[in-house]
């Protein structure tokens, strides 16, 4: 932990006044008859307190914290979500998942679920392509899905979406298009397979305060190349995960939010324009013909898993 | 302190996983050339992070805490600062008041500025009225401004404000109307007198996402009645700070954001109506002749005073 506390150098004097107060602020909520919000209040109140204490906040700092937190407020609306942005980029959201999705056994981990799913995407059939129009290099994914037993899960549903080659997910096109995004479910034996593209690294939006804030910390703003996966089957807990391209280069300057783990990054083998595809499909006319393949096996966790 | 972690529960594993996830968070700061900021910025990380920890944040409650930040962000505008009343409310801006006005010696003691200062209040004489046509019982305030040891302070100006009878600033008027402030310097032997009103509570705008939070946990919005002061003089840190109303039932049921400090509870002694004003000030027909008066003797410490 390369935090440092700056409170060693305060007076006893000046340390009792400080924390009489933040007594006085977490006793504020002791009337709260839902315990589980006076335990939110009360611990937030406490890290609060500690971080203004810890850095010792000056006057101007939190005229500036105020000034910044309007920003994100007044840029958020009903397609930008700028505190969500704030919170990806602190690792607060990949936290929130850390501790919701413990691990179990060898249950395929979750990762950040972010801003860009929509619930209406449309069903596709094996082996067929979520593209839909969305430009890029053909990638076929295909793999199983199994309990933590190795069977497998038949009919569990699969939720896929991703950004095109430019980067942009459909929903940030002009006009109101579906694109790079479907669901399907695996058949009897528990495997899918399915044409997406070649994930690509792209920024997430970068022209507001937490964009201003990432600069000026010297962060990168560009999410490492991924495709979000959301696999939903009854007496499974639900996982929300992406897989991440190996070789990708912004894996080692670092994703902007934080999502990676090793198990998710998977090999996504180039293949030379004219090799056969898996179902035969001809794909001569994109991408100077080569494509990709990759496959990603998916362990679900049983439903309320104790792991403690 | 009433804060429980409930981190104790976790298992090696689980805990493995959230503290590497919080120190890849901590080190993408380590590029950033302002050292300051790359402190402020892994120091609130470490501290948000060990919030979602200790409280084990559902995604539920991390949805919810997105929805009330954005509902503050969309309330705040030019007249009304909904993050600012958040962080009253949370006793953060009180402990950064505590952090940057350490006590020395006797000096009298900081409190909060609150959203209700306006830079172009009148000047008024000595024994002047304040009030500019706010309802309320005249109250004499008088006192001197010294240094700590106890030499006068001549020429220091005195701003003070307060809200009017109903509790509304003249900033909360419709019209655009100055009422209730104003400032003055002292004399040469340090003192100065004025008119005011007797100090009444009132609740802070409570309309919006704070009030509904206080509402929540079953706190009071309401503020301990109070008159604002800030005194600035040549080689003297600059003192911001309320006097209260001993006696005031709001004191026992607690100020809303927590600004009161023992020091700063003072006597406003009630005079029957048909007492005799010091300056021979003729109040019969105002608060049915009644009025009060106290006394406020501050003392200023030296500008960058060094307490450790």
């Amino acid at each position: 932990m390369t935090h440092t506390s700056h409170t060693a150098h305060v007076s006893d004097a000046q340390r009792r006044v400080e924390e009489d107060l933040l007594d006085r602020v977490v006793a504020s909520f002791d009337s709260c008859e839902n315990p589980r919000l006076k335990l939110l209040m009360q611990s937030l109140t406490v890290h609060l307190h500690e971080f203004i204490r810890d850095v010792r906040l000056t006057e101007d700092e939190w005229n500036q914290a105020i000034d910044f937190l309007t920003r994100v407020g007044h840029i958020t609306d009903d397609k930008r979500q700028e505190f969500v942005l704030l919170s990806d980029t602190l690792g607060a959201s990949m936290q929130t998942i850390a501790v919701n999705n413990e691990a179990y056994e060898d249950a395929t981990e979750a990762t950040v679920f972010g801003p860009f799913f929509v619930d209406d995407a449309p069903e596709v059939s094996h082996g067929g392509d979520i593209a839909g129009g969305a430009h890029g290099q053909p990638a076929w994914v295909e793999g199983t899905v199994t309990d933590t037993d190795g069977n497998p899960v038949p009919n569990a549903r699969i939720e896929v979406w991703e950004c095109d080659e430019d980067g942009f997910y459909d929903v940030q096109y002009a006009d109101n298009r579906m694109a790079g995004r479907a669901y399907l479910h695996t058949d009897d034996q528990g495997t899918y397979r399915f044409w997406g593209l070649t994930p690509v690294p792209y920024p997430i939006p970068h022209d507001g305060p937490v964009g201003q804030m990432l600069q000026a910390v010297g962060r990168s703003p560009v999410r490492a190349a991924h495709l979000h996966f959301m696999v939903t089957a009854s007496g499974f807990r639900t996982l929300v995960t992406h897989i991440f391209v190996d070789g990708d280069p912004q894996l080692d300057i670092g994703d902007s939010v934080f999502g990676v783990k090793d198990s998710l990054i998977k090999a996504f083998e180039q293949q030379p324009a004219g090799t056969p595809t898996p179902d035969g499909r001809d794909v001569s006319e994109i991408a100077d013909g080569t494509w990709a393949r990759t496959r990603f096996d998916i362990v679900l966790a049983p439903a309320k898993t104790k792991t403690t």
